[in-house]
């Protein structure tokens, strides 16, 4: 069925409104007078939301440090973080973390903890999510008012099922309705590759693309695509396992049926292989040899050469088929040493059809750290808050 | 810039005329009161389009045939094809075939002819083009108004030009701007693929599937995917080259600049070595061969079995990373032993984490035929004329 673009005033005001919040929340403090132009709405029409919001103490108007300019200094629209927060959480493999963000993006308070693989629990999971949250919401005195959680699988969007988080040992966990009841605030699962392209793309390396990947390596690999400026979602609201992409037919198994994914390829594992370090290494020696490493661009190259070979393959392949502007690696990948890194961009310039055509994708590292999942996961929160705010 | 939904009146009305035109044109004739339905709009505004568009001879209304129902049968809503007629353009490596299609999508006169090996020379083609389109204009006492064409390469849309067409030997050729000083209307130039995808979305086998990808065999392979209803492209606009997704690391090598890519595995080329055909054998001899092995169930899996593997390995690819529920095979793989396909089709269910997740990806034959590209290139045109007739 297809809706008429009817509009009444308060629907105008309504929408004019969130459109307003959403440009303070993703771009910071602004002028009214960039308002006015980005928003194209005439100042009065600013003045009036701007009046509105400073009164429901969402946001506030501040005199900016004295610039060289002469003159009487423009006031700044500034979003006030405790007028919206909402609860992040992160599940990895080894580890939780969760944060309290305000509007702006901004952690207010945070707390993480390692599972000492006990994973295979979602239950002492979500109890510990809880019981975490309600302490830091008390210990900060705020009170998110909705949820993103970043699970590395298969998740279904559309209520939170988890069907299948294969390096957690999770299946079919109703997580988005079990956490829902839990804090009595609505609740949106995603793909932790998903929510990374989300982070990367409001905040992040890839900000202001329209068309990019991130693609991150911790024990699995996976990656989130934004499509002309938004998630990429197949059937069903899944996204896409970019990690179970085979590139190489006469590789390792994988546990989810084929042989050489590329996260068997160039996942934590094969880089402990790579690097000649023993599987039962914590991740911290990897980065740590990454880094000696990457203070010798010919050994580096020597040594991870075939390591290099089969990330270049992958991303040929994800840039012939997506044809982004640019690729952001992030978590393991964004130690690698930079020459290695350097070949790798381009290599896949050389080899992609595509690459050629839109005149050289780039390899970018993210820029935003171990926080990135977090950091996408507020933003799936904020998604559904930012209209109602 | 952000714009505010403010509608004025005629806006509106603008905007249900062509919302009504496009249901007609891609649904066919339909009774005003499923258009109410369907549009969401109540029967007396339904009246007044109907009846406007009836003036203006874009539809006629005719009283169906009669059925079973008793009591008076509802007159159903006609699109007129010579109200909008757009032209079509297929051009394929061995020949070109060109098409006026009308409103609703029926093709009211064609031609086609063969290019002897003489692709390298787009003057050529497009004077051909220009000529077989003024004779064909004139025989039918047709004037189309806009232009579609598809080639198989990296296409620009937004000017139609032909970064590289390697099969073609085409290299930046400005071909949308070339057709459309020729034609005098305005011209969309597409990936051939891209455009099969449309037709088969709009009026093939993935007819409301809200994501699906067309996969075809010619000399090259191409994909063209719709994501979410709407077409994917990349940056710039440009369609992804999944036949340029590297499957066989220890492959042949491919024009491209790789090895083992799926055009070299599972391409025309490759069918022939898979039947043991010689490589100058007309394409014709592939489909009498590939007829009579499916013949025989048995046969057709032992002589074709290492193809079907690469043809699987590529397609748990694509449905890994995009999810669709479903895929529609076309051109060349339309001729597959029906055992084979059966075969395929399960091994890509069972060996990708994401249709196992979205309850089971279909694997489908196109149903378009070789009219495909065609018809997609005629609804590529069709797309900025359905707001003006």
């Amino acid at each position: 069925m297809t809706s008429t673009p009817v509009s009444r005033p308060d629907e105008v005001r309504r929408y004019n409104r969130s459109s307003l919040l959403r440009l303070l929340h993703v771009g910071g403090p602004v002028t009214r007078a960039t308002l006015a132009t980005e928003l194209g709405l005439n100042r009065s029409t600013i003045k009036t939301l701007v009046d509105g919001l400073a009164e429901a103490g969402v946001v506030e108007e501040r005199v900016p440090r004295p610039g060289r300019g002469a003159g009487r200094p423009s006031l700044l629209v500034l979003p006030q973080p405790q007028a919206a927060v909402v609860l992040a959480v992160d599940v990895q493999v080894e580890h939780v973390a969760i944060a309290l963000v305000g509007l702006g993006g901004l952690i207010l308070g945070r707390n993480s903890w390692n599972l000492h693989g006990r994973t295979g629990e979602p239950g002492e999971v979500i109890t510990h999510v809880l019981e975490s949250t309600a302490w830091l919401a008390a210990d900060l005195g705020l009170k998110p008012v909705a949820c993103g959680i970043s699970v590395p699988g298969v998740v279904r969007r559309s209520d939170g099922q988890v069907h299948e988080a294969p390096n957690l040992r999770w299946s079919e966990v109703a997580l988005g309705a079990r956490m829902s009841a839990g804090l009595g605030v609505p609740v949106v699962v995603g793909n932790d590759a998903e929510l990374g392209a989300l982070a990367e793309h409001l905040r992040g390396a890839a900000r202001g693309a329209s068309d990019a990947v991130f693609v991150s390596a911790d024990i699995g690999v996976g990656g989130g695509v934004i499509a002309q400026g938004s998630s990429l979602r197949g059937s069903g609201g899944y996204v896409g396992e970019i990690g179970h992409m085979v590139v190489n037919p006469h590789g390792r198994a994988c546990y989810c049926g084929n042989v050489g994914c590329w996260e068997t390829e160039v996942g934590e594992a094969a880089l402990r292989r790579a690097l000649a370090l023993p599987q039962d290494s914590p991740r911290g020696a990897i980065v740590v040899e990454l880094r000696e490493l990457g203070q010798d661009a010919a050994a580096s190259l020597a040594r991870l050469g075939e390591f290099a070979e089969w990330l270049t393959l992958g991303l040929v392949n994800v840039v012939n088929l997506l044809g982004p502007e640019l690729v952001v690696l992030g978590d393991l990948f964004t130690a690698l040493p930079p020459a290695l890194l350097d070949r790798v961009g381009e290599e896949v310039r050389t080899r992609s059809m595509v690459s050629r055509a839109v005149g050289g994708v780039r390899i970018e590292k993210s820029s935003l750290g171990a926080d990135v999942k977090l950091l996408g996961a507020a933003e799936a929160a904020f998604e559904g808050v930012l209209d109602s705010v």
